[in-house]
């Protein structure tokens, strides 16, 4: 599999963090390293830009929960998140919050790895939709603006609706812009002039 | 919370099977119904209609699990699924066949009830994006079908963009129907006779 996972691992006890660790490296081939003080997570997160992030909490509460996941950029990485106790709201919190994986009472040396596992498959299957999803609004946004570019031309110039996609189409290609860009540009300056 | 949520248990082991009733009974408000024998899983789930799905496996073949994972209809409801033995590609199938928990090593009285929450949260989750989905795709396509209708009634009628939108609009009215179900009959009819 080439490279190992880089995983950061947050633990603010130093004896769980060093348990932690010990069952990863048992696990298989990660690149670890272990954050204990939670300030500035997020900024020292986004700075090591890990493969997955391996987050335990003793007993936490709902505003600790949604910080430390959110500081931990559940949309760009898997995060799994273990913690000892929890209950219905904590655990859709935290889902909602982005969490791949979220694991109460489960923190054991032989299930570190099929967590972290399901935790990967589960954000690669999050992400695809999301990229889809985004892909698709942003089909439709580009089609309302082309539409309304379109119209504004058949308005204003008296062409024809193949005329004024032509007229979008090739202003595009001479300035090397897409489509959609010069439409919107369209309507922002008619909006700008009127 | 009103009724008891609705709760199938497939498991095949007799003794497997009370100790999970024990342990749901001991955890919360459940109706539980357990299915021992996974011929014909799909039509007994569909017909009970639970609001979740329980499944117990020892050391499921990728087939058994992928199968078991379809049947329990996991784009309907929240599946949970516990498996004594994994690896990671077996993880992958099993979330990828979109079921909402999939828990190795990991069945015990005490983690049921977490387990359970966070695949009724993660099922949530994935349903509304499913959704947003399905209804951004739906307004794509409903406006290419539209532009479609406008160009034809615009080339073979002489009328202006608006004359042409009027035109759909106003026989969708006319009939009780969408715009853009008039405008597909139109693009279809078109095909038809063209």
């Amino acid at each position: 599999m080439g490279e190992p996972l880089s995983i950061i691992v947050v633990e603010a006890e130093r004896d769980r963090a060093l348990s932690i660790v010990d069952a990863l490296r048992g696990a298989g081939d990660y690149d670890i390293h272990v954050i204990s003080e939670p300030t500035g997570l997020a900024r020292k997160i986004q700075a090591r830009s890990p493969d997955i992030v391996l987050i335990d909490l003793e007993n936490p509460s709902r505003d600790m929960l949604e910080e430390l996941a959110l500081a931990s950029g559940p949309m760009d990485r898997p995060v799994a998140m273990f913690v000892d106790r929890s209950d219905e709201g904590l655990s859709a919190a935290a889902i909602e919050a982005g969490v791949s994986a979220y694991v109460v009472d489960g923190m054991q040396p032989q299930r570190l790895k099929p967590v972290l596992d399901a935790a990967i498959a589960r954000f690669r299957m999050f992400s695809r939709m999301r990229t889809e999803l985004a892909e698709t609004k942003r089909a439709l946004e580009e089609r309302k603006v082309i539409d309304r570019a379109k119209g504004m031309l058949i308005k204003v110039r008296g062409v024809s609706e193949e005329e004024a996609y032509a007229l979008l189409r090739k202003t595009a290609m001479d300035q090397g812009k897409r489509v959609a860009d010069v439409a919107q540009a369209l309507v922002t300056a008619a909006g700008l002039l009127s």
